[in-house]
């Protein structure tokens, strides 16, 4: 009990994913592993930092004032989960469009189903404030009750997890 | 040895990898990562999921029945290790057949070899079932002797690893 | 004390980083995350592989002599933090300048600045021999005082590790 390590051995099953990507397949990929880590009672953080912010962005446009990068920069980017393309095979639309299909007739649940089970099951979504800067993109803009931090938030989260992936 | 997180500790060296892409470039640092990782002893499972399943496939094609879709698919991906290209510097192949004559005139081992090596030294192989479905490629377009198993396969082998990587 | 696993349980707090990609995105968060762990107290190594050795490549050519293929590889490759393009949105280089603008505007560190202050922090940069082997690269092309190692240098990394993340 006295060991000073003891703490971090037993919060140790927790899992840290830092999603980098906006490619549909890696977002795919994890909110697929979260959701099964939470369902296996591990505690769960996703930390969307770069173009994986994009995963996190609304669909429609807010009313947000911004200079003239940032709004470029917001235009060039999808917007939300349904926007995402596959990294591979996209074809102008007809791969990534296939992969949905396909998907939706294997019931294999799609991003947005992914990403609102993973919230309803506890799951921590934590939006990179840097990225944010740079990118010019602001809180409203993101889906709600989204967590804001940097990489230090990311550290602590990783420090508590047998697991740490960039995705 | 009533620390109920004994166990966890004592396993704790074991490597996960999760091969997610067919680029020959990952392909091959995930297998030399297996393959050194084992020679140190290591219990190493590969989880191929999404493209990276693409690493297992049979060169020739078999008999299996397919809708349309899967067909689709199947000939669009690589099959197998032999007919993956670099994520840069392809350029129509005058890349990646560059880069296959420098290996072998430094006698780095190639992707095949690779495989191989890992496969006799006991590293386990494991085919994500979920990406199986959506691409609807079956275990017999797989390589012989890989098992099938999904999210929870692979959460399992990284709960049991003190290092699980994202390729 | 016992305990045979108590070395790698009290070391545990280390982070590997093994930067495989030369997207200047990439090796942004690569960096942000090197020097947020070191400012927490961490060892930090990343080990530079493949297109990752290319962040290590010093900006003037070096008269090493070389072969055909070694020279082509040189002449294709980007030479140092200065010339990585972003994985995406490159557009011809003007989404990287676009970004690179943004960043110093927001007063984000610039890639240079982030290595550089890894190198005082004391963050371990290991260049992969392997990797060298196949591109040619020699240690006299490298940024000074690289250790050059193979994958047992980096598993040995992980080994004392939490984190291990291959970006």
């Amino acid at each position: 009990m006295e060991n000073p390590n003891q703490k971090s051995v037993e919060l140790m099953d927790s899992k840290t994913l830092l999603l980098f990507s906006d490619d549909l397949d890696r977002a795919l990929a994890a909110f697929v592993i979260a959701n099964g880590a939470a369902a296996m009672d591990s505690q769960v953080t996703i930390f969307f930092a770069f173009w994986g912010l994009n995963v996190l962005r609304k669909q429609e446009g807010s009313a947000v004032r911004k200079d003239l990068l940032s709004k470029m920069f917001g235009w060039m980017m999808p917007r939300g989960a349904d926007r995402l393309k596959l990294s591979k095979m996209h074809m102008f639309g007809m791969g990534t469009s296939m992969m949905k299909f396909v998907m939706k007739k294997k019931n294999v649940q799609v991003l947005g189903n992914l990403i609102s089970s993973a919230r309803q099951a506890g799951v921590r979504f934590v939006a990179c404030s840097m990225s944010m800067d740079v990118m010019g993109i602001t809180k409203e803009e993101l889906m709600d009750h989204v967590e804001v931090g940097g990489v230090a938030t990311f550290l602590g989260a990783a420090d508590q997890s047998n697991m740490t992936l960039f995705i």
